[in-house]
């Protein structure tokens, strides 16, 4: 009920804050006997953790996640799976000159007004560390899903207003081996090279840029998702709204489907080679009336500029008096390249959790 | 679990088929001691019911709702709110002719297919009739809210390609006048009679068209929402994507602020007048960290064209095999004026459940 | 969260108050696909319904249930069934001197001080007439069971301090019907005349008496119950302990196990003939660290006696001063035999939750 | 969903095997600003812990409480506070005999068919070594409580057929000190001997023996309790029958309020000196119509015997061939002394919830 738990079947609970101990996860509900392949884990873990490249922050924490329930022998057991990564490069003095002060944009305000108390080393709570542990409890529920043969791909589609061109995707493999060539995680590499660039120039100017993900779900099954709260596209809009700085979520046509007419806008049924009823359009995104409908699941989410700039700015203190707040720090100068991790888990958290529900839809 | 609940703590139950006998909703969680203004939730009703003009489907229904349970003497008692609205004018015939076929960008097929069994007449639980239940049920939440001085403002903010300028909101009870002085609920006077007239033109061709719905939340004290998956706007969002025919939300500087730089978007804080913190802008669209920050809070929402259009379409029966529909029955052209109190409604819920949430986030 | 459901798979929510226009539950998470026979449902309500014989309320309501929604040509379509059961008999005149007084062991008190507002016609929602709405969604758990094998079998088998010999159950078909033979619903004939007339006596005394109900659950699959909280054990305990004037639960050897050693407990396991794994005793009660082990499920429920009864009592009015009051109404001299029913109900509503939820404890 | 969670507010989410690396407990939902008291919380554990005397195990674990996360210079911040006890003397070859066999009376059975896979070494997760992630989370939850001067007392009042007469609480302190003084945790010293010798005896046999704890909580205020299925009595019963090796619940009048008359049972209201309403009797136990009416609040809860004992004993393997098992390893003879504190830590998490749920029972 405090907001630390995601999903019904497949759910999770995370804690931990930026400058504690250690971040962690726990899975409850992942069905008995699926091989955990640790390795796959770490790597989702890796493509998330500060430190990768020039486009990222410069803090360095390996992110070294450890399984401490829940499987034997390789193989999950039916009890929770409780995942734990120790904080490491946490230079808590960074933070010193935030102690009394209330960041621009950052959750500094709201959690003081809210709690009464507040860890000002780093975000605590609020810091986007804590996706790590989305990330690990992601890579588990995408383990399941590839029992199923579903596939979770997301790339950066957007910085600032560069937009990538759509990406045409037939392998999975393919895909991700493209996206990974490059250090902003856009499967498109032309764009990626222009992204990359710009992403440079705004983080020497001590400035941040927004931007945009999208996902695309291969080989959904009909018939995940829940009328009438828990439709897909609600449950997916909620997991990728919860992810720190995301500002809006759309799925298949989204906000331009708002300006199109329904005999534009109807997605035609027609029965494929195989014998399997397929849509000729999907500006559905492969969702209908809440529930998958075998074609691709496509959102796209997006992310405003990190609210650390390199600037001094003009804020308020705890008393409410005016202060002035100087840009120190290790920071993003653009979220979006490892937030395609962190978008990827969350879909797949939705889906794994979808996916066990809709084993009980028909007796 | 199976998605027919919304809400924690104020938490609503909504059951029911547009063709059954009635649809209706349990509001579990009220606080004791709220007045109950039945009148009021009559009003808010009336606002979604079908037949309100020429610009909506001429279906006739009442939809007068009736309290069974949960107050004693026009105040809730603490026990659960059963409210129920009789189903009318049900023409089960308009739908004999889709017994077998599936309707483009409905959810005929992902109902069959996920439960094997499907009420045909209509859309059955997939019909847009269910958010009445939550009309009512939000309608409660609103006099909630109001005790609070809270207000929950939405109006139609495009249709098409149409688009309302921004409208300034001081006066909760100004805005309402002026909204419900026009047929398709927008602010703006000028735009209002423009889209208007376009949806007449659409319901003339037997076509149908999307828009968008602006919501604007007066009031709301800091400290609403709870880290980490439950932030403010991944509940609003979820809410407003479990509507009908939702494609995209947003909230503050939304998609746009994905192309903004974080010295642009970053809201510096000022202590008011008054002494009370506030940001100079809004891009943040009252939200910091998934918390209010005592700023408005204003979200957008995309809904997509209605799918029935009074054209024949191809599709395929339930046998996979190549069928074509005909467009019968009484729907809307448009469902963005219908959509206003709907919006709301699931915006008052979000609302309601984080101010009960609230109370415990401290000793 | 605020206790008016229960399950989590196959969820209710029951509302309604004693003397309010109905009451009712939403039945949520039943599987699409299941034959809805509305006479069993309707025969299980006619068994807890007031005004059955001499040593019942004399009361008289038919308790008719009426399906709204959720089914479809007799077959659930995977929706919540809303049901729904008008009051009828209500005389609220015989609570007339009640309004401010708080009757001796009935609820009057503690919902008058948490709500600070109370339904003072009957127990409003304290009263156990909203155990008819268990019972119809009872019916409906007890229907899918069935399709299972499973059988609850509840009899009366203690009433005051006559106790019934252990009845040795083999055909559910054959229990029911001698269960049914008597009007207090003990399986054993000549008991259940002691007891009768024993009710009688104390019922003539304007007097109440206590009892017993154990049941017994036959063909549960091995496998049904979750650790570590949601024990099957711990589940029906507390289901049982929420009937109203329940005091106490015990499975297996119970109470009286703890007496014993445990080179005594112990149940052996062998191979029966047939190949499958049992138990030499059931000590156990059919449940193993929380989970059915394939014996019958064997527990006990003790429920106090009616509080309200026809002697004039002394208590204090909502001032707190002294008064008196003095016993009217149409109440039971004893509960038990009305109380069957709805242990069956309750437990077949846990079994029912964790059949479904079992159906997920592996890939 | 998968019975590692319990609570609804105040929720914890246990985690860990007796032979994996550690065992742990998140609490998400309790109130920021509650001072955190690491000795009282290891000094609870302490009282839990293998290895205290001669009538507990011979294992020895330090049981070292270790927080993660969720508190700030001492004090919780609102964010989930995660607690880890590694596992440290684990002798797994202990269990080297018992791979392949099915322990009488334990979960290997059921775990193994449930589940298809099984960490054998020890009770894996079914071993009530989980509990001591209950008691750290419940002394939290103490502290919490302690703050509203509720107090929750426990003690051994039976092992095997020695029963200790009522004892009469006044002073929280005082009962305690009393209970501490002698290993089997009887608050009355004469029986304490009694029961320890007698403990000492089957111990030396190679056998077990059962018991039954009494539960007493002082100061618990008016209005804690939901109706109607999480009535205060439920939600506690529910609780201690989660824990292992319980066979039954009773509170207030219990099981021998069964055979008692209405006129004798119920509590009569009377106005105490300091104007206070308050009953003469405590048959209620403290709680009616599922919530707490002020009164001391007074449960009782029985054990079977520990199923470990040294014997041989006949059973099957995994193949359902018959088998011998011999007793090895290092148990308790009666594990009601332990229990002690997992009792108290238990109703302190049912009453924690409850008294945050009951801040929203008014407006």
């Amino acid at each position: 009920m405090a907001g630390n738990s995601f999903g019904q079947l497949f759910r999770i609970t995370t804690f931990g804050e930026s400058h504690g101990e250690a971040i962690g996860v726990i899975v409850d509900g992942c069905p008995a006997g699926l091989t955990v392949d640790l390795d796959y884990i770490q790597g989702e873990l890796d493509k998330r953790k500060p430190g990768q490249s020039k486009i990222t922050t410069q803090r360095k924490e390996a992110d070294t996640v450890k399984i401490l329930s829940g499987t034997f022998e390789r193989k999950t057991t039916g009890t929770p799976i409780a995942m734990i990564i120790p904080n490491e490069d946490q230079r808590s003095k960074d933070y010193g000159h935030n102690v009394d002060v209330f960041r621009p944009s950052h959750a500094d305000y709201t959690y003081q007004t809210k709690y009464g108390i507040r860890d000002h080393r780093g975000g605590g709570r609020s810091s986007a560390r804590e996706t790590a542990a989305r990330v690990a409890a992601g890579a588990l529920a995408k383990l399941l899903l590839k029992t199923q043969g579903i596939e979770v791909l997301a790339h950066v589609s957007s910085v600032g207003k560069i937009d990538a061109p759509n990406v045409s995707i037939t392998s999975a493999e393919e895909f991700l081996a493209e996206r990974e060539k490059n250090i902003v995680r856009c499967a498109d590499p032309a764009t990626a090279e222009e992204m990359i660039e710009f992403i440079d120039r705004i983080r020497k100017q001590g400035d941040t840029v927004g931007g945009k993900v999208s996902c695309h779900i291969q080989n959904c099954p009909v018939g995940l998702g829940d009328p009438v709260f828990d439709k897909l596209h609600a449950d997916l809009g909620k997991a990728m709204l919860s992810i720190n700085a995301v500002h809006g979520f759309e799925f298949g046509s989204g906000f331009s489907g708002s300006e199109m007419r329904g005999s534009e806008h109807n997605d035609i049924f027609v029965k494929s080679e195989t014998g399997k009823v397929t849509t000729i359009t999907n500006f559905s995104g492969g969702i209908q009336g809440g529930i998958s409908n075998g074609m691709p699941i496509d959102f796209k989410v997006a992310f405003k500029p990190v609210a650390t700039i390199m600037h001094n700015q003009q804020t308020v203190d705890s008393e409410g008096n005016a202060a002035e707040i100087s840009g120190k720090g290790r920071h993003d100068p653009c979220v979006v390249p490892r937030a395609v991790p962190i978008v990827e888990a969350m879909a797949a958290l939705v889906l794994a959790d979808h996916w066990l529900r809709n084993r009980n839809s028909r007796l």
